[in-house]
Protein backbone atom coordinates (compact mmCIF):
# COMPACT_ATOMS: atom_id res chain seq x y z
CA UNK A 1 0.00 0.00 0.00
CA UNK A 2 2.74 1.97 -0.56
CA UNK A 3 4.32 3.02 -3.79
CA UNK A 4 3.92 5.79 -5.69
CA UNK A 5 1.24 3.71 -8.61
CA UNK A 6 -1.02 2.98 -5.94
CA UNK A 7 -1.55 6.56 -5.28
CA UNK A 8 -5.55 7.48 -4.98
CA UNK A 9 -6.50 10.91 -5.90
CA UNK A 10 -9.90 11.88 -3.88
CA UNK A 11 -11.40 14.88 -3.87
CA UNK A 12 -12.36 16.47 -0.50
CA UNK A 13 -15.14 18.64 0.90
CA UNK A 14 -14.59 19.69 4.08
CA UNK A 15 -17.90 21.00 4.18
CA UNK A 16 -19.49 23.73 7.18
CA UNK A 17 -19.56 24.19 10.80
CA UNK A 18 -17.94 21.02 12.42
CA UNK A 19 -16.67 19.40 8.83
CA UNK A 20 -13.09 21.10 8.64
CA UNK A 21 -12.54 19.92 11.94
CA UNK A 22 -13.61 16.21 11.05
CA UNK A 23 -11.93 16.22 7.57
CA UNK A 24 -8.69 16.93 9.50
CA UNK A 25 -9.37 13.82 11.38
CA UNK A 26 -10.55 11.93 8.06
CA UNK A 27 -7.02 12.97 6.95
CA UNK A 28 -4.88 12.22 9.59
CA UNK A 29 -6.90 8.51 9.76
CA UNK A 30 -5.91 8.12 6.31
CA UNK A 31 -1.99 8.77 7.27
CA UNK A 32 -1.98 6.72 10.49
CA UNK A 33 -3.42 3.89 8.06
CA UNK A 34 0.07 4.72 5.11
CA UNK A 35 -2.67 4.86 2.83
CA UNK A 36 -1.19 6.62 -0.23
CA UNK A 37 -3.77 9.01 -0.88
CA UNK A 38 -4.04 12.70 -2.16
CA UNK A 39 -6.54 15.03 -1.28
CA UNK A 40 -7.92 17.57 -3.48
CA UNK A 41 -9.25 19.83 -1.23
CA UNK A 42 -12.56 22.19 -2.04
CA UNK A 43 -14.14 24.64 -0.24
CA UNK A 44 -17.38 25.49 -0.44
CA UNK A 45 -17.58 29.23 -1.38
CA UNK A 46 -19.72 32.22 -0.54
CA UNK A 47 -20.44 33.77 -3.56
CA UNK A 48 -22.72 31.79 -6.12
CA UNK A 49 -21.27 29.86 -8.79
CA UNK A 50 -23.05 30.90 -12.14
CA UNK A 51 -22.39 28.19 -13.97
CA UNK A 52 -23.71 25.60 -11.15
CA UNK A 53 -25.96 28.05 -9.69
CA UNK A 54 -25.06 27.40 -6.24
CA UNK A 55 -22.16 27.92 -3.87
CA UNK A 56 -20.16 24.79 -5.09
CA UNK A 57 -17.60 25.60 -7.82
CA UNK A 58 -17.70 23.91 -11.33
CA UNK A 59 -14.22 23.11 -10.06
CA UNK A 60 -15.43 20.77 -7.39
CA UNK A 61 -17.70 18.98 -9.18
CA UNK A 62 -15.01 18.54 -12.14
CA UNK A 63 -12.45 17.01 -9.14
CA UNK A 64 -15.26 14.68 -8.48
CA UNK A 65 -15.91 13.84 -12.21
CA UNK A 66 -12.29 13.41 -12.78
CA UNK A 67 -11.14 11.33 -9.34
CA UNK A 68 -14.29 9.25 -9.42
CA UNK A 69 -13.59 9.19 -5.92
CA UNK A 70 -14.54 11.68 -2.97
CA UNK A 71 -15.80 12.60 0.44
CA UNK A 72 -17.87 15.46 1.68
CA UNK A 73 -18.47 16.97 5.46
CA UNK A 74 -22.01 18.05 6.74
CA UNK A 75 -23.06 21.06 4.26
CA UNK A 76 -25.54 23.18 5.25
CA UNK A 77 -29.48 23.65 3.73
CA UNK A 78 -30.43 27.11 3.69
CA UNK A 79 -34.28 26.84 4.26
CA UNK A 80 -36.94 28.68 2.18
CA UNK A 81 -33.92 31.14 1.23
CA UNK A 82 -35.03 30.10 -2.74
CA UNK A 83 -31.79 28.20 -3.41
CA UNK A 84 -31.19 25.15 -3.93
CA UNK A 85 -29.08 22.74 -1.10
CA UNK A 86 -25.93 21.74 -1.82
CA UNK A 87 -26.57 18.07 -1.17
CA UNK A 88 -29.45 18.14 -3.84
CA UNK A 89 -26.47 20.06 -6.10
CA UNK A 90 -24.24 17.66 -5.59
CA UNK A 91 -26.78 15.00 -6.24
CA UNK A 92 -28.30 16.38 -9.49
CA UNK A 93 -25.17 18.04 -11.06
CA UNK A 94 -23.14 14.53 -10.66
CA UNK A 95 -26.00 12.19 -11.12
CA UNK A 96 -25.83 10.40 -7.74
CA UNK A 97 -28.45 7.57 -8.16
CA UNK A 98 -28.12 5.65 -5.52
CA UNK A 99 -27.62 6.36 -1.73
CA UNK A 100 -26.02 4.03 0.16
CA UNK A 101 -26.54 3.43 3.67
CA UNK A 102 -25.38 0.50 6.29
CA UNK A 103 -26.81 0.68 9.47
CA UNK A 104 -25.93 -1.69 12.33
CA UNK A 105 -25.43 -2.39 15.64
CA UNK A 106 -22.19 -1.48 17.08
CA UNK A 107 -21.02 -3.53 19.88
CA UNK A 108 -19.95 -0.55 22.59
CA UNK A 109 -23.04 1.15 22.06
CA UNK A 110 -25.94 0.42 24.04
CA UNK A 111 -29.45 1.72 22.51
CA UNK A 112 -32.75 0.23 22.53
CA UNK A 113 -31.52 -2.49 20.33
CA UNK A 114 -28.63 -4.30 19.71
CA UNK A 115 -29.62 -7.28 15.91
CA UNK A 116 -30.22 -4.09 13.75
CA UNK A 117 -28.01 -5.40 10.34
CA UNK A 118 -29.42 -3.89 7.15
CA UNK A 119 -28.84 -1.33 4.37
CA UNK A 120 -30.70 1.15 2.76
CA UNK A 121 -30.86 1.96 -0.84
CA UNK A 122 -32.11 5.41 -1.56
CA UNK A 123 -33.35 6.47 -5.04
CA UNK A 124 -31.23 9.97 -5.19
CA UNK A 125 -31.80 11.98 -7.82
CA UNK A 126 -35.96 12.19 -8.28
CA UNK A 127 -39.53 11.86 -6.57
CA UNK A 128 -40.41 14.50 -4.19
CA UNK A 129 -37.10 15.74 -4.86
CA UNK A 130 -37.77 17.59 -8.58
CA UNK A 131 -38.10 20.80 -7.23
CA UNK A 132 -41.08 21.09 -9.31
CA UNK A 133 -43.50 23.50 -7.16
CA UNK A 134 -45.92 25.70 -8.46
CA UNK A 135 -49.17 27.91 -6.92
CA UNK A 136 -51.94 26.74 -8.70
CA UNK A 137 -53.95 29.56 -7.25
CA UNK A 138 -53.78 31.82 -3.72
CA UNK A 139 -53.28 29.46 -0.85
CA UNK A 140 -53.36 26.23 -3.20
CA UNK A 141 -49.85 24.72 -3.93
CA UNK A 142 -48.44 21.87 -5.53
CA UNK A 143 -45.15 19.46 -5.68
CA UNK A 144 -44.20 17.11 -8.22
CA UNK A 145 -43.41 13.69 -7.32
CA UNK A 146 -41.56 12.20 -10.44
CA UNK A 147 -40.88 8.00 -10.88
CA UNK A 148 -39.00 7.40 -14.37
CA UNK A 149 -38.63 4.03 -15.13
CA UNK A 150 -35.22 4.34 -15.89
CA UNK A 151 -33.99 5.66 -12.53
CA UNK A 152 -36.07 3.06 -10.55
CA UNK A 153 -34.68 0.32 -12.75
CA UNK A 154 -31.29 1.93 -12.16
CA UNK A 155 -31.34 1.76 -8.25
CA UNK A 156 -33.08 -1.57 -8.35
CA UNK A 157 -30.19 -2.72 -10.66
CA UNK A 158 -27.84 -1.42 -8.17
CA UNK A 159 -29.79 -2.79 -4.66
CA UNK A 160 -30.15 -6.36 -5.96
CA UNK A 161 -25.75 -6.16 -7.19
CA UNK A 162 -25.47 -4.82 -4.09
CA UNK A 163 -27.05 -7.71 -2.03
CA UNK A 164 -25.33 -10.45 -4.30
CA UNK A 165 -22.37 -8.71 -3.84
CA UNK A 166 -22.18 -8.15 -0.17
CA UNK A 167 -24.27 -11.68 0.61
CA UNK A 168 -27.46 -10.48 1.53
CA UNK A 169 -30.47 -12.64 1.34
CA UNK A 170 -33.45 -10.30 0.93
CA UNK A 171 -34.39 -7.32 -0.85
CA UNK A 172 -37.55 -5.05 0.59
CA UNK A 173 -39.14 -2.76 -2.20
CA UNK A 174 -40.82 0.31 0.51
CA UNK A 175 -43.82 2.14 -1.31
CA UNK A 176 -47.01 3.59 -0.86
CA UNK A 177 -48.78 2.12 -4.12
CA UNK A 178 -51.97 1.82 -1.85
CA UNK A 179 -52.53 5.21 -2.81
CA UNK A 180 -49.63 6.44 -5.45
CA UNK A 181 -50.53 3.79 -7.80
CA UNK A 182 -49.13 5.38 -10.88
CA UNK A 183 -45.45 6.73 -9.64
CA UNK A 184 -44.92 3.96 -6.86
CA UNK A 185 -46.45 1.52 -8.84
CA UNK A 186 -44.26 1.90 -11.38
CA UNK A 187 -41.41 1.76 -9.01
CA UNK A 188 -42.47 -1.65 -8.01
CA UNK A 189 -42.83 -3.08 -11.46
CA UNK A 190 -38.86 -1.92 -12.11
CA UNK A 191 -37.74 -3.82 -8.69
CA UNK A 192 -39.99 -6.91 -9.82
CA UNK A 193 -38.21 -6.95 -13.45
CA UNK A 194 -34.77 -6.59 -11.49
CA UNK A 195 -35.28 -8.84 -8.89
CA UNK A 196 -36.73 -11.77 -11.76
CA UNK A 197 -33.31 -11.71 -12.52
CA UNK A 198 -31.97 -12.47 -8.72
CA UNK A 199 -33.82 -15.76 -8.24
CA UNK A 200 -31.25 -16.75 -4.92
CA UNK A 201 -32.37 -13.20 -3.44
CA UNK A 202 -35.98 -13.01 -1.71
CA UNK A 203 -37.39 -10.24 -2.99
CA UNK A 204 -40.58 -8.59 -0.78
CA UNK A 205 -42.39 -5.22 -0.85
CA UNK A 206 -43.89 -3.58 2.02
CA UNK A 207 -45.92 -0.43 2.24
CA UNK A 208 -43.72 2.20 3.63
CA UNK A 209 -46.07 2.79 6.95
CA UNK A 210 -45.99 -0.65 8.00
CA UNK A 211 -42.59 -0.91 7.33
CA UNK A 212 -41.68 1.38 10.33
CA UNK A 213 -43.97 -0.13 12.37
CA UNK A 214 -41.86 -2.98 11.89
CA UNK A 215 -38.18 -1.41 11.75
CA UNK A 216 -39.02 -0.26 15.42
CA UNK A 217 -40.94 -3.54 16.54
CA UNK A 218 -38.20 -5.99 14.88
CA UNK A 219 -35.64 -4.42 12.76
CA UNK A 220 -34.07 -7.66 12.51
CA UNK A 221 -36.89 -8.52 10.01
CA UNK A 222 -34.98 -6.30 7.35
CA UNK A 223 -31.83 -6.94 5.03
CA UNK A 224 -31.48 -4.75 2.34
CA UNK A 225 -34.06 -1.75 1.55
CA UNK A 226 -34.54 -0.13 -1.82
CA UNK A 227 -37.32 2.67 -2.39
CA UNK A 228 -37.82 6.40 -3.81
CA UNK A 229 -35.77 9.30 -2.49
CA UNK A 230 -38.21 10.51 0.13
CA UNK A 231 -38.77 7.29 2.11
CA UNK A 232 -34.87 6.79 1.84
CA UNK A 233 -34.54 10.09 3.36
CA UNK A 234 -37.23 9.15 6.24
CA UNK A 235 -36.15 5.31 6.78
CA UNK A 236 -32.06 6.17 6.77
CA UNK A 237 -32.78 8.34 9.78
CA UNK A 238 -35.11 6.48 11.48
CA UNK A 239 -32.57 3.02 10.63
CA UNK A 240 -29.60 5.74 12.17
CA UNK A 241 -31.61 6.23 15.28
CA UNK A 242 -32.00 2.81 16.14
CA UNK A 243 -28.51 2.52 16.74
CA UNK A 244 -27.73 5.75 17.90
CA UNK A 245 -28.00 8.23 15.74
CA UNK A 246 -26.50 9.63 12.54
CA UNK A 247 -22.86 10.20 13.48
CA UNK A 248 -23.09 6.59 13.79
CA UNK A 249 -23.89 5.60 10.16
CA UNK A 250 -22.02 5.69 6.89
CA UNK A 251 -23.48 6.96 3.74
CA UNK A 252 -21.99 6.75 -0.17
CA UNK A 253 -23.49 8.09 -3.11
CA UNK A 254 -22.91 6.33 -5.72
CA UNK A 255 -23.29 7.82 -9.77
CA UNK A 256 -23.02 7.07 -12.90
CA UNK A 257 -19.24 5.81 -14.59
CA UNK A 258 -18.66 4.38 -11.10
CA UNK A 259 -18.33 7.63 -8.94
CA UNK A 260 -18.63 7.14 -5.29
CA UNK A 261 -19.30 10.26 -2.74
CA UNK A 262 -18.78 9.07 0.62
CA UNK A 263 -20.38 11.73 3.00
CA UNK A 264 -20.94 12.59 6.57
CA UNK A 265 -25.06 12.27 7.18
CA UNK A 266 -25.26 14.22 10.16
CA UNK A 267 -25.31 17.65 10.23
CA UNK A 268 -22.80 20.62 10.40
CA UNK A 269 -23.45 21.56 13.99
CA UNK A 270 -22.94 25.56 14.36
CA UNK A 271 -22.85 25.90 17.61
CA UNK A 272 -20.25 23.21 18.18
CA UNK A 273 -18.06 23.84 15.47
CA UNK A 274 -14.29 25.08 16.72
CA UNK A 275 -14.97 22.63 19.64
CA UNK A 276 -15.41 18.51 18.35
CA UNK A 277 -12.59 16.86 20.31
CA UNK A 278 -10.54 15.60 17.62
CA UNK A 279 -9.32 12.31 19.49
CA UNK A 280 -13.19 11.35 19.83
CA UNK A 281 -13.90 11.60 15.98
CA UNK A 282 -10.60 9.67 15.10
CA UNK A 283 -12.45 6.93 16.79
CA UNK A 284 -15.57 7.24 15.47
CA UNK A 285 -14.48 7.64 11.66
CA UNK A 286 -11.76 4.86 12.45
CA UNK B 1 -77.10 7.39 32.12
CA UNK B 2 -80.63 5.13 30.95
CA UNK B 3 -82.97 7.68 30.12
CA UNK B 4 -84.50 7.58 26.66
CA UNK B 5 -83.93 10.75 25.91
CA UNK B 6 -80.14 10.16 26.02
CA UNK B 7 -80.40 7.50 23.17
CA UNK B 8 -77.57 8.22 21.17
CA UNK B 9 -77.70 6.87 17.57
CA UNK B 10 -74.40 6.11 15.84
CA UNK B 11 -73.65 4.44 12.56
CA UNK B 12 -71.43 1.08 12.34
CA UNK B 13 -69.63 -0.38 10.03
CA UNK B 14 -68.48 -3.57 10.92
CA UNK B 15 -65.59 -3.72 7.91
CA UNK B 16 -64.41 -7.00 6.52
CA UNK B 17 -62.20 -9.34 7.19
CA UNK B 18 -62.31 -9.99 11.19
CA UNK B 19 -63.95 -6.55 11.45
CA UNK B 20 -68.02 -8.49 12.02
CA UNK B 21 -66.19 -10.44 14.60
CA UNK B 22 -64.79 -7.09 16.50
CA UNK B 23 -68.25 -5.31 15.87
CA UNK B 24 -69.77 -7.65 17.66
CA UNK B 25 -67.43 -7.58 21.05
CA UNK B 26 -67.27 -3.50 20.16
CA UNK B 27 -71.21 -3.54 20.90
CA UNK B 28 -71.02 -5.97 23.74
CA UNK B 29 -68.84 -3.38 25.49
CA UNK B 30 -71.44 -0.77 25.25
CA UNK B 31 -74.25 -3.45 26.40
CA UNK B 32 -72.51 -4.35 29.46
CA UNK B 33 -71.15 -0.57 30.17
CA UNK B 34 -74.96 -0.03 29.91
CA UNK B 35 -74.34 3.13 27.22
CA UNK B 36 -77.64 3.82 25.73
CA UNK B 37 -76.44 3.55 22.18
CA UNK B 38 -78.43 2.34 19.28
CA UNK B 39 -76.54 1.34 16.09
CA UNK B 40 -77.00 1.85 12.38
CA UNK B 41 -75.65 -0.81 11.20
CA UNK B 42 -74.04 -0.64 7.16
CA UNK B 43 -72.29 -3.31 5.96
CA UNK B 44 -69.54 -2.82 3.30
CA UNK B 45 -71.44 -4.28 -0.33
CA UNK B 46 -70.01 -6.10 -3.53
CA UNK B 47 -71.54 -4.00 -5.83
CA UNK B 48 -70.83 -0.62 -6.41
CA UNK B 49 -72.09 2.24 -5.63
CA UNK B 50 -72.49 4.55 -8.60
CA UNK B 51 -73.57 7.90 -6.33
CA UNK B 52 -70.07 6.91 -4.41
CA UNK B 53 -67.99 5.26 -6.86
CA UNK B 54 -67.51 2.58 -4.42
CA UNK B 55 -68.64 -0.47 -2.19
CA UNK B 56 -69.37 2.36 -0.03
CA UNK B 57 -73.54 3.13 -0.36
CA UNK B 58 -74.65 7.05 -0.14
CA UNK B 59 -77.10 5.56 2.74
CA UNK B 60 -73.74 4.51 5.06
CA UNK B 61 -72.70 7.97 4.15
CA UNK B 62 -76.01 9.62 5.09
CA UNK B 63 -76.31 7.75 8.00
CA UNK B 64 -73.04 9.44 9.56
CA UNK B 65 -73.61 12.77 8.50
CA UNK B 66 -76.73 12.77 10.27
CA UNK B 67 -75.61 10.61 13.22
CA UNK B 68 -72.41 12.86 13.55
CA UNK B 69 -70.54 9.90 15.30
CA UNK B 70 -69.83 6.55 13.47
CA UNK B 71 -67.14 3.29 14.57
CA UNK B 72 -65.49 1.60 11.52
CA UNK B 73 -63.90 -1.66 11.47
CA UNK B 74 -60.97 -2.27 8.74
CA UNK B 75 -62.12 -2.09 5.43
CA UNK B 76 -59.48 -3.80 2.84
CA UNK B 77 -57.62 -1.60 0.35
CA UNK B 78 -58.08 -3.72 -3.24
CA UNK B 79 -53.69 -2.84 -4.40
CA UNK B 80 -53.33 -1.49 -8.05
CA UNK B 81 -57.49 -2.23 -8.96
CA UNK B 82 -58.19 0.77 -9.99
CA UNK B 83 -60.55 2.40 -7.59
CA UNK B 84 -60.23 4.08 -4.75
CA UNK B 85 -59.54 2.98 -1.19
CA UNK B 86 -63.08 2.78 1.00
CA UNK B 87 -61.36 4.86 3.62
CA UNK B 88 -59.91 7.31 1.66
CA UNK B 89 -64.16 7.30 0.03
CA UNK B 90 -65.08 7.70 3.52
CA UNK B 91 -62.41 10.56 4.48
CA UNK B 92 -62.85 12.72 1.18
CA UNK B 93 -66.98 12.54 0.79
CA UNK B 94 -67.10 13.48 4.62
CA UNK B 95 -64.68 15.89 4.53
CA UNK B 96 -62.67 13.83 7.42
CA UNK B 97 -59.74 16.68 7.78
CA UNK B 98 -58.56 15.54 11.23
CA UNK B 99 -57.13 11.87 11.77
CA UNK B 100 -56.12 12.35 15.96
CA UNK B 101 -54.11 8.94 17.09
CA UNK B 102 -53.28 9.15 20.20
CA UNK B 103 -50.67 7.17 21.53
CA UNK B 104 -49.14 6.31 24.91
CA UNK B 105 -47.24 3.23 26.67
CA UNK B 106 -49.93 0.61 28.40
CA UNK B 107 -49.14 -0.61 31.11
CA UNK B 108 -48.46 -4.24 31.36
CA UNK B 109 -47.55 -4.78 27.77
CA UNK B 110 -44.11 -4.70 27.81
CA UNK B 111 -42.48 -3.04 24.55
CA UNK B 112 -38.63 -1.22 24.57
CA UNK B 113 -40.50 1.88 25.24
CA UNK B 114 -42.22 2.66 28.77
CA UNK B 115 -42.68 6.81 28.02
CA UNK B 116 -44.57 7.26 24.92
CA UNK B 117 -47.80 9.34 25.27
CA UNK B 118 -48.01 11.49 22.44
CA UNK B 119 -51.07 12.16 19.60
CA UNK B 120 -50.83 12.41 15.79
CA UNK B 121 -52.75 14.84 14.22
CA UNK B 122 -53.03 14.04 10.87
CA UNK B 123 -54.47 16.26 7.66
CA UNK B 124 -56.55 13.86 6.48
CA UNK B 125 -57.75 15.19 3.38
CA UNK B 126 -55.22 16.08 0.15
CA UNK B 127 -51.14 16.25 0.08
CA UNK B 128 -49.99 13.01 -1.17
CA UNK B 129 -53.51 11.47 -1.30
CA UNK B 130 -54.93 13.82 -3.89
CA UNK B 131 -55.30 11.22 -6.74
CA UNK B 132 -54.00 13.09 -9.09
CA UNK B 133 -51.83 11.14 -11.28
CA UNK B 134 -50.54 11.31 -14.93
CA UNK B 135 -48.01 9.30 -16.97
CA UNK B 136 -46.09 12.29 -18.81
CA UNK B 137 -44.39 10.35 -21.63
CA UNK B 138 -44.12 6.61 -21.61
CA UNK B 139 -41.63 5.65 -18.36
CA UNK B 140 -42.03 9.12 -16.70
CA UNK B 141 -45.10 9.45 -13.91
CA UNK B 142 -46.02 11.90 -11.95
CA UNK B 143 -48.11 12.24 -8.72
CA UNK B 144 -49.56 15.61 -7.37
CA UNK B 145 -49.22 16.50 -3.67
CA UNK B 146 -51.62 19.13 -3.22
CA UNK B 147 -52.05 21.88 0.18
CA UNK B 148 -54.10 24.26 0.43
CA UNK B 149 -54.54 27.10 2.81
CA UNK B 150 -57.66 25.78 4.05
CA UNK B 151 -57.07 22.27 4.98
CA UNK B 152 -53.62 23.02 6.71
CA UNK B 153 -55.39 26.18 9.06
CA UNK B 154 -58.26 23.84 10.03
CA UNK B 155 -55.63 20.75 11.14
CA UNK B 156 -53.73 23.15 12.80
CA UNK B 157 -56.44 24.93 14.42
CA UNK B 158 -57.70 21.50 15.71
CA UNK B 159 -54.39 20.06 16.76
CA UNK B 160 -53.94 23.58 18.82
CA UNK B 161 -57.28 23.08 20.07
CA UNK B 162 -57.17 19.42 20.67
CA UNK B 163 -53.35 20.35 22.96
CA UNK B 164 -55.48 23.04 25.14
CA UNK B 165 -58.17 20.83 25.67
CA UNK B 166 -56.52 18.55 26.77
CA UNK B 167 -53.87 20.06 28.85
CA UNK B 168 -50.85 19.44 26.10
CA UNK B 169 -48.45 21.67 26.27
CA UNK B 170 -46.36 21.27 22.50
CA UNK B 171 -47.09 21.54 19.01
CA UNK B 172 -44.73 19.90 17.10
CA UNK B 173 -45.29 20.64 13.01
CA UNK B 174 -43.68 18.10 11.37
CA UNK B 175 -42.68 18.83 7.81
CA UNK B 176 -40.11 18.94 4.81
CA UNK B 177 -40.32 22.23 4.18
CA UNK B 178 -36.11 22.23 3.16
CA UNK B 179 -36.83 20.61 0.26
CA UNK B 180 -40.36 20.59 -0.48
CA UNK B 181 -40.57 24.62 0.04
CA UNK B 182 -43.83 25.56 -1.46
CA UNK B 183 -46.69 22.72 0.00
CA UNK B 184 -44.67 21.98 3.23
CA UNK B 185 -43.47 25.87 3.62
CA UNK B 186 -47.51 26.95 3.20
CA UNK B 187 -48.25 24.00 5.69
CA UNK B 188 -45.67 25.50 8.21
CA UNK B 189 -47.06 29.13 7.57
CA UNK B 190 -50.62 27.97 8.34
CA UNK B 191 -49.17 26.14 11.77
CA UNK B 192 -47.40 29.38 12.82
CA UNK B 193 -50.65 31.75 12.24
CA UNK B 194 -52.27 29.66 14.52
CA UNK B 195 -49.47 28.94 17.19
CA UNK B 196 -49.81 32.44 17.72
CA UNK B 197 -52.94 32.48 18.63
CA UNK B 198 -52.06 30.08 21.83
CA UNK B 199 -48.88 31.56 23.35
CA UNK B 200 -49.30 28.96 26.28
CA UNK B 201 -48.66 26.10 23.57
CA UNK B 202 -44.64 25.70 22.96
CA UNK B 203 -44.77 25.62 19.25
CA UNK B 204 -41.62 23.85 17.33
CA UNK B 205 -41.18 22.64 13.57
CA UNK B 206 -39.57 19.29 13.31
CA UNK B 207 -37.93 17.70 10.03
CA UNK B 208 -40.10 14.47 9.00
CA UNK B 209 -36.53 12.46 8.87
CA UNK B 210 -35.54 14.09 12.31
CA UNK B 211 -38.35 13.55 13.79
CA UNK B 212 -38.24 9.81 13.01
CA UNK B 213 -34.85 9.64 14.50
CA UNK B 214 -36.13 11.49 17.61
CA UNK B 215 -38.73 9.14 18.22
CA UNK B 216 -36.83 5.95 17.99
CA UNK B 217 -34.41 7.43 20.20
CA UNK B 218 -36.38 9.19 22.35
CA UNK B 219 -40.19 10.13 21.81
CA UNK B 220 -41.04 11.24 25.55
CA UNK B 221 -39.63 14.32 23.70
CA UNK B 222 -43.09 14.79 21.96
CA UNK B 223 -46.26 15.51 22.74
CA UNK B 224 -48.47 16.63 20.26
CA UNK B 225 -47.75 16.37 16.70
CA UNK B 226 -49.34 17.69 13.84
CA UNK B 227 -48.48 17.22 9.99
CA UNK B 228 -49.46 16.62 6.39
CA UNK B 229 -51.12 13.34 4.87
CA UNK B 230 -48.50 10.75 4.26
CA UNK B 231 -46.22 11.84 7.44
CA UNK B 232 -49.09 11.43 9.35
CA UNK B 233 -49.44 7.73 7.71
CA UNK B 234 -46.01 7.37 8.29
CA UNK B 235 -45.15 8.92 11.92
CA UNK B 236 -48.64 7.47 13.09
CA UNK B 237 -47.73 3.86 12.47
CA UNK B 238 -44.11 3.86 13.61
CA UNK B 239 -45.62 5.66 17.07
CA UNK B 240 -47.65 2.35 17.03
CA UNK B 241 -44.61 0.31 16.41
CA UNK B 242 -43.33 1.69 20.04
CA UNK B 243 -46.08 0.73 21.74
CA UNK B 244 -46.97 -2.61 19.97
CA UNK B 245 -48.87 -2.65 16.98
CA UNK B 246 -51.66 -1.23 15.53
CA UNK B 247 -54.09 -3.28 17.58
CA UNK B 248 -53.31 -0.71 20.46
CA UNK B 249 -54.08 2.76 18.80
CA UNK B 250 -57.48 4.27 18.88
CA UNK B 251 -57.76 6.51 15.96
CA UNK B 252 -60.61 9.07 15.32
CA UNK B 253 -61.46 11.03 11.93
CA UNK B 254 -62.82 14.53 12.85
CA UNK B 255 -64.70 16.31 10.09
CA UNK B 256 -66.50 19.27 9.37
CA UNK B 257 -69.64 19.98 11.31
CA UNK B 258 -68.45 17.76 14.33
CA UNK B 259 -68.99 14.12 12.60
CA UNK B 260 -66.12 12.07 14.59
CA UNK B 261 -65.97 8.51 13.26
CA UNK B 262 -63.66 6.58 15.30
CA UNK B 263 -62.00 3.16 13.72
CA UNK B 264 -59.93 0.38 13.75
CA UNK B 265 -56.46 0.98 12.38
CA UNK B 266 -55.19 -2.39 12.06
CA UNK B 267 -55.96 -4.32 8.67
CA UNK B 268 -59.08 -6.58 7.97
CA UNK B 269 -56.55 -9.72 8.83
CA UNK B 270 -58.25 -12.26 6.45
CA UNK B 271 -56.17 -14.88 7.06
CA UNK B 272 -57.62 -15.04 10.66
CA UNK B 273 -61.15 -14.18 10.46
CA UNK B 274 -63.11 -16.25 12.20
CA UNK B 275 -60.28 -17.33 14.32
CA UNK B 276 -60.54 -14.10 16.59
CA UNK B 277 -61.63 -14.55 20.46
CA UNK B 278 -64.18 -12.36 21.60
CA UNK B 279 -62.96 -12.42 25.28
CA UNK B 280 -59.57 -10.76 23.85
CA UNK B 281 -60.50 -8.42 21.76
CA UNK B 282 -63.58 -7.23 24.33
CA UNK B 283 -60.32 -7.00 26.94
CA UNK B 284 -58.56 -5.11 24.34
CA UNK B 285 -61.59 -2.82 23.26
CA UNK B 286 -63.02 -1.98 26.40
C1 LIG C 1 -30.12 17.95 4.18
C2 LIG C 1 -31.22 17.34 3.37
C3 LIG C 1 -31.42 18.10 2.08
C4 LIG C 1 -30.93 15.85 3.08
C5 LIG C 1 -32.09 15.21 2.35
O1 LIG C 1 -33.26 15.51 2.57
O2 LIG C 1 -31.84 14.34 1.51
C6 LIG C 1 -30.60 15.00 4.32
O3 LIG C 1 -31.71 14.85 5.14
C7 LIG C 1 -30.09 13.65 3.89
O4 LIG C 1 -30.72 12.63 4.19
O5 LIG C 1 -29.04 13.59 3.23
C1 LIG D 1 -55.21 1.67 4.26
C2 LIG D 1 -54.54 2.95 3.86
C3 LIG D 1 -55.22 3.54 2.64
C4 LIG D 1 -54.51 3.94 5.02
C5 LIG D 1 -53.73 5.22 4.63
O1 LIG D 1 -52.75 5.16 3.89
O2 LIG D 1 -54.13 6.28 5.09
C6 LIG D 1 -53.92 3.39 6.32
O3 LIG D 1 -52.55 3.14 6.21
C7 LIG D 1 -54.19 4.36 7.45
O4 LIG D 1 -53.23 4.90 8.03
O5 LIG D 1 -55.36 4.62 7.75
Amino acid sequence: FSSESNLIRATLFPGDGIGPEIAESVKQVFRTADVPIEWEEHYVGTEIDPRTQSFLTWESLESVRRNKVGLKGPMATPIGKGHRSLNLTLRKELNLYANVRPCYSLPGYKTKYDDVNLVTIRENTEGEYSGLEHQVVRGVVESLKIITRQASLRVAEYAFFYAKAHGRERVSAIHKANIMQKTDGLFLKCCREVAEKYPEIVYEEVVIDNCCMMLVKNPALFDVLVMPNLYGDIISDLCAGLIGGLGLTPSCNIGEGGVALAEAVHGSAPDIAGKVCIKETLILYS
